[in-house]
């Protein structure tokens, strides 16, 4: 018999890691249904054909793909099994989902005839991911988005900000939310002279935190991004504030019409009264390619510690299934890394609430049969009651009882019995006194 | 461009699913919390040396098995590609998960050292079975899961029967919960003469609902049992209560003490007073091998729909993975099923309030903007406030407040905006009149 374990880079989860998890989602579920996002869930599963081709080469490659049903190996000959990443499609029609927004754009063009738009939707579901697992990164982890599609009002962008912000406020530690536009990004590049490079530089932005400044200048240089343009990329990220932006950027037209929106954004934030920081980052790229728009990224203060929280604004992320012209905007919450952040800086309430209040326990048969009895009365109270599932001594009833958390204990000996009462133990004081069931509550 | 779908077997959860699958699950979390069940989450993906085996052969057919990263087709030959069984697992290393008991035995097992015994606990996850979709039968479906493992007590058999019964009063609707003991048929092959034959006999037992009493004396015939011993079975199956299988089982230790337990069970159960129909089933077998001593199963009243919950004592779950004499029982509620007759039978509650209260909205820019800063008012009181994210015509947002099923309208026209008020439409009523904001609750 070898040791049972669990795949490389997936978790199980305690009940005081389950109670904590549901901690963060309910204050984010909270927001989101306050916010007037409905929420929706969709299969684990997802057809290869709708995953494959939308987070760019390396992404097919860390999809999970589920073997075909039956004799998925028919017709095939030693040819194809030189080719793995062909062979792999043709026994895989499944995969696991990646991320909750290519499946939901896949469900709002299912579902195009059946829903009004703006259409609010949240969802909090697990993904999947083959990446080389390391600390903070796991190959099952739960995002919690949020989108709008089907507007292109700016109300949104504010809205998602005002929403994370209070979020982190009732989760109760300080961020940064930073905000740029990609219509900024692009105006750059259209400066710049490389507006065929956007996603070049974009990618090689995108990796500032871990491969610094001079690492993003030799990105773009090795990818034949000239020395001048470089140098004017640097310029553009060196910007304090969208203010100074405004005279680099007046000959592109698409630059002064990310700045208008973002400005705009900017406003309706402030009169919600945000409580964290709100700023404007030009070096904010985000790695994906669908963005068009405002993007959002959330960090943590005071603790080392990636991205917790992204997004952006899509124009035409359900045009790869067919429908073109809803634009969308969503951001996503990693619940994995708030509860981390969470868990370094202690903020978990000590007690979720959720432990049994009382266990009731005898010494011989006579008592645990009243027990029973007081067992049915709390519960018909809706009292979180336990019994002990056998009589017993009370270094074992009271360990299990200290072991659960479970603050008070009822025991059972032959006087209680007589008088039919508990002696009610309180496990935080020591205190104990003789009481009726009834005064339990 | 091919129209997006999804796997055969799976489904989208559109809101008001959502709401309505939520319903049924926060009745029975409270269920199980009140009770002193406490929550793990285990992965997805598990090892497939965990699950192979565990199922039957059936089973092992049914498992998703998730292809290997990488050049998983390396070194292999022509040869290997004909035997598409040995084949899966040299390319496979991972599975989806078929059910939450044997990831809770796995659970249970790595974690040995840090549980304290009896542990009890619940589990609320899909699970995946490549079974052939039908009407009812769905290739991911949610299990909800409680068990207690490490003692032998009846007192949790009782238990988990009255936090059954509990929660269908609670959803609402009638069921009949069923009870048998593994031993009990055990003490009927043993008084047969085919003590050997038990698992034979249990599987045809099992499907008497399908292929009826007739089909269950083919099935055991089929398979070598005697005419007698057929015979006798049915005899046995026919019995009216638990009182009068006693002499038919004198002479079977097994069967006496099957008998003993479950009138143990019945008297437990009988003085918490459930509100359902609780009764001895002779004919109730459960397919799965593991199952030691009690058995159990619901079926919903009045509606035509297989087992909604089902479960039973299991005394060496763990053992499969090396930790011997841990004794469990355990109940499993379906929860796509429960939902299924909650929907026949119309049970499920109009409003699930989680729907946004108001609905802003304006005709012009001007008006927009005081919108926007009621919205903001509205919200920082926690009401659940929606803003129409451009001005707009009444006969677009009235439409808009309608398919969302949001109760109340509050316009704002130049009228509304001089006097700093909206015009509040109860969208159920029809009537309009002016207030300001701060009166909306």
């Amino acid at each position: 018999m070898s040791k049972p374990s669990i795949p490389s880079g997936t978790r199980d989860f305690g009940p005081d890691q389950v109670d904590r998890r549901n901690y963060i989602v309910d204050i984010i579920k909270k927001a989101f249904v306050k916010y007037g996002y409905r929420p929706i869930e969709t299969p684990a599963m997802e057809n290869l054909s709708t995953l494959m081709g939308k987070y760019g080469d390396e992404g097919d490659q860390l999809l999970f793909k589920i073997l075909n049903s039956g004799d998925f190996a028919k017709g095939m000959t030693a040819e194809d099994l030189s080719e793995h990443k062909k062979l792999a499609l043709k026994i895989c029609e499944r995969g696991l989902r990646y991320d909750l927004t290519v499946p939901f754009a896949r469900y709002v063009v299912m579902n195009r005839n059946d829903l009004v738009f703006p259409f609010k939707r949240y969802q909090i579901q697990p993904v999947w991911r083959g990446d080389r697992p390391q600390k903070g990164r796991y190959r099952e982890f739960w995002q919690c988005d949020a989108d709008v599609v089907g507007s292109d009002s700016l109300l949104y962008e504010a809205e998602l900000v005002l929403m994370m912000d209070e979020v982190y406020a009732e989760l109760g530690f300080p961020v940064e939310i930073k905000l740029n536009n990609r219509k900024i990004l692009a105006g750059m590049a259209e400066v710049c002279g490389i507006a065929d490079r956007l996603t070049t530089m974009t990618v090689a932005i995108d990796k500032l935190d871990k491969i610094g400044p001079e690492g993003v200048r030799k990105e773009m240089l090795a990818h034949g991004i000239s020395d001048e343009a470089v140098d004017l990329v640097d310029k553009f990220l060196a910007a304090q504030g969208l203010e100074s932006l405004k005279p680099l950027l007046a000959d592109s037209g698409i630059g002064q019409k990310g700045i208008a929106e973002l400005e705009d954004v900017f406003a309706k934030i402030r009169r919600g009264s945000p409580r964290n920081t709100v700023a404007f980052d030009p070096t904010l790229a985000r790695g994906l390619n669908y963005y068009t728009g405002a993007i959002f990224e959330v960090k943590a203060l005071g603790v080392a510690m990636g991205s917790i929280n992204g997004g952006g604004r899509y124009d035409d992320l359900t045009g790869l299934f067919g429908l073109k012209g809803l634009s969308g905007v969503g951001i996503s919450f990693g619940l994995d890394r708030i509860y981390d952040v969470m868990n370094e800086l202690s903020l978990f309430p000590d007690s979720l609430g959720n432990a049994p209040r009382i266990l009731l326990a005898a010494f011989d048969e006579p008592g645990f049969d009243f027990a029973y009895d007081c067992l049915l009365e709390l519960r018909r109270r809706n009292v979180r009651a336990e019994l002990y599932p056998e009589p017993a001594k009370p270094q074992k009833f009271l360990k299990y009882a200290n072991s659960r958390h479970i603050p008070l204990v009822g025991i059972i000996g032959s006087e209680e019995l007589a008088a039919g009462k508990i002696a009610l133990k309180d496990m935080v004081s020591g205190e104990q006194r003789t009481v009726s069931v009834s005064e339990v509550d």
